[in-house]
């Protein structure tokens, strides 16, 4: 039996203090497109995303992250991790399929980081009312309807104040993840990896961070634009919406242009991210960044990400 | 022992008919680097390419391509796809390291549509001059030092007189490609299929041409830029150089941006090519385009590649 | 007392077939604003004009254009036109001030062309409701609000089966247009003209057609985008919606980017259009196309405009 | 005999403490075109500029302005703006005609900031060299040929420490600039009026700075693309070549997207620009802008231009 693999980032699970805001800014301000409602919770997701959803949004008392879902390359492969995952003495919860609407069954753990990742293979492919249906047989909405309007969703990003090591070997010896690029302190620490199972620089960046008010948290989730252009419309539309942000720039590191802007009714941040790069190498060496290097890594060029107070906001995860 | 894979599209093997003409087009023209001349084979890459070279020139009596490299997932994949194609009844040449500058151990053999394929894992990746090296550590060369400039090697589109349907088999069942989006003709039979071992939409295209000079084509090989923008500013560029040139224009098929342009030397099509959308779905359905979408399909909007007489020349494979 | 002068294109007043087939068509896919409605007719402009309307929309039994407004320098010049125009024998019309909502005195009057034009100075600025006022205060409404969102009104491309040399003559001599760009037929005779009052290339082109079903007609009004990725948006957008069009490609004649789309209420085609080049020039040679030159000074390269049916279709004016 | 009247701005005549260096970054990484050299000095201009330099290098054993010059709308203008000059009490030196290469005859003064202006009417506008000449016939150069390659000479933002209030009204009344945008400080003063003779917003901006080293400075010079994306592209090229900048990001005043960076022979600023907005209104009303709004003015997104030190060093004016 072969080793179990992930696919693909899938969605992110969020709770929001304040629902009518957040399906404002997703909507209407990113253009996301709402897949359905079901009992409250709206699933959401971008023109060119092809499964059921990449965001859930559902009211809470505050805003956080509930889990992160990572869709598996099998069916098998779900319950292969449940095994892998249990003799590595990792607690596993069990999901019932479509438990979470769209989702086929499912296992929820806990990386090292306390962050909380999903595993599934099934998800639906729900057909789009002929309204919405882009007249390309290959893309899910019709595009530049609304906002921002991102293709797809892209990577996630988060802090831990936990060991990060041991994260990040989980993420690798577990998971099958690869360590794609790196920043390493003067003492030798690793202090943030990026690191994926496709051939995106990064599917999730772990940072860590002492000093967190819980031990896990979100920084941002992120997507994706074609055009470096759009991120300056983007830039454009926040602004007449009265939204702040933080961007645009290019990064160093993973060589994408940014712009960081908070959704005001979760406190969740979303990256809208374009260009970087694409690693097919199978023998590919992690590019480790050192702390002289460290600027130009976080911002290549453009408004800097570093040391704003804004970017220190994070929603626990 | 696993099934060998195929991890990405490596390179090209260009014979040209003028090796100076061909030299001036795509160094000073579309921009590429020459990592290296050796006994009068030049080894070229773009500044985003990683491995030793994605394209090599070399002067002949005429154009034409001697064979498609691609890079295995492992060492041991090379011998193991020896032994299957063997098994499979194709003949194998196998080829010493560093016979071909920078490549290692390697094997060649025809596909049924008589295209030779190489297969190699090891590549060396040299050192890059001072001058030339970006400040960039995850990226090869200084972007934007000539020409137009485009950011790394994409895909190959291949023509075949034999029955391709042989061929989408072979390279779904010998080599692991999946079928990504294809077009069926009224007949039910299968035009034209864009296949890839990676999330590109495409590494490669094999299309049905039953009317051509001789069985295996080169139809084009592809670079990728960053922005569609990029596409633009090519075309100014071309248009001051005074080289035709078909597009731009974007694919339905594929969703990528295009402009088609021929190397004067060796008769070589270059597609300059953005956009496009990435397949991380373990369970992707081929799209299927009949002939009645095909126009769209074609070209979504822009310059039409179809029915274009400079669209129809091609050279060897 | 000094000669009167033309500060700069104004409006168009266009009757339409289909009144909420063209509001939808420049309300909802190219983005503009209504700025009011008074007694059945819209009143529209892009964000980034200043005055009260760039664009009126009024019900008829079939498409036409009404008038063309330019705005002069200052309200004196409207009288010392009328009075130039008068000891040219030229028919004028006295418009009283507020007849056209937001437009004070006029004059109106036929080109040898057969066009009709208006003068006017006074125009209203209206204050702009909080909610779609954008936030610099250098700009009317905020940008992005809706479908392809072009900045502002541009230029006319009129097409004339009278004499056009006379109308070149009455532009330059009584109203005051300098030519900036020609194309020459084979037999000596002026075909085309872009002409301008501005540091713009053309706020008029005027073209000889000797075959039209009306002596006067329109071949498009033209909005401008920022930026030429705009017009790749704009592609999309139209696609998107099911409305066909011509381009994108690039003038080599004014350098600028197009895309050519028909209104589908009132058959007036409106190009959408950005690049191009100011004329700061005082002593500017007019540019002359020849015959030859023809192909590249219409499409230097993209979809090409030239023999297309579509772009034959003229609406009276 | 009529009002005498300023076409355009013409040049900038830059003294460079380093000779080579500034070529190397003028023509190689900003990408000008150099004219010709006359006894040393070099005229230099941007592939879109029709006249025979915007910008003159010469060595010198500092870097500063030597003047900066305007064409005016007709050869008589030059001496009607000597008399009226004279008549302000101004000295006036006349400048024989082709003393400077391509420049006919001249006047220059000194405006109440201490800046000194030349007037002309006559320039060259030479022949180019068939394989430097654009295929364009309303081009000059071929486009793209060299770094960051702008298509005109745009700007000049200069600095003075005396009363600002007097060199709005000398631009105004003696030389017929309109103020388009002003900031005003708490106490009502203008500390920054953006003026223009030309529907661009401004063709020259004059900022009130009382801590000066010598009363006149240049703050920048500038020089604009035609894309938004052109300006990404441009700080890559920076970053390549290892030189520091400001930007980019978008202006509200003025509305235009930047990018600063200094030539390192000169200490001279250029400021990459695009975008902006063009005013034909003839009444058009200043738009003022309170410290409060500054920073929005200054800034509206991207990397802030205020309080950074590299953006207080002016040279000498």
């Amino acid at each position: 039996m072969g080793k179990p693999e992930i696919a693909k980032l899938g969605y992110v699970a969020l709770v929001t203090a304040d629902l009518e805001k957040s399906l404002y800014f997703f909507r209407e301000v990113i253009g996301l497109e709402v897949t359905e409602e079901v009992d409250g919770v709206y699933y959401l997701r971008a023109w060119g995303d092809f499964q059921h959803h990449t965001l859930s949004l559902e009211q809470g008392d505050r805003g956080y992250v509930r889990h992160i879902g990572w869709r598996t390359k099998s069916k098998e492969d779900v319950l292969l991790f449940k095994n892998n995952l249990e003799q590595a003495s990792v607690d596993v919860e069990f999901i019932e399929a479509w438990d979470t609407p769209g989702i086929g069954e499912a296992i929820r753990f806990k990386l090292p980081s306390q962050h909380t990742f999903e595993l599934y293979f099934d998800i639906t492919r729900p057909e789009v009312e002929e309204h919405r249906k882009s007249v390309l047989k290959n893309q899910t909405y019709k595009s530049w309807a609304k906002g921002i309007s991102p293709r797809r969703f892209d990577h996630v990003n988060i802090h831990t104040s936990t060991d990060v090591d041991q994260t990040y070997s989980f993420l690798e010896n577990v998971l099958g993840f690869k360590m794609r690029e790196f920043l390493r302190d003067d003492d030798g620490s690793v202090l943030a990896g990026w690191m994926s199972v496709t051939p995106l620089v990064h599917d999730v960046a772990v940072l860590s961070k002492p000093n967190l008010p819980t031990p896990a948290r979100l920084h941002h989730i992120s997507y994706w634009t074609d055009d470096s252009q759009d991120i300056l419309r983007a830039a454009d539309i926040l602004r007449e919406n009265g939204i702040e942000f933080i961007g645009p720039g290019k990064h160093g590191i993973t060589q994408a242009m940014y712009l960081y802007v908070m959704d005001p009714g979760s406190g969740c941040r979303v990256e809208l991210f374009t260009g970087g790069y694409l690693i097919f190498e199978p023998d590919w060496e992690p590019i480790e960044w050192t702390m002289k290097e460290r600027a130009i890594g976080n911002t290549y060029w453009g408004d800097s990400v570093q040391d704003k107070e804004a970017n220190k906001i994070t929603i626990e995860a």
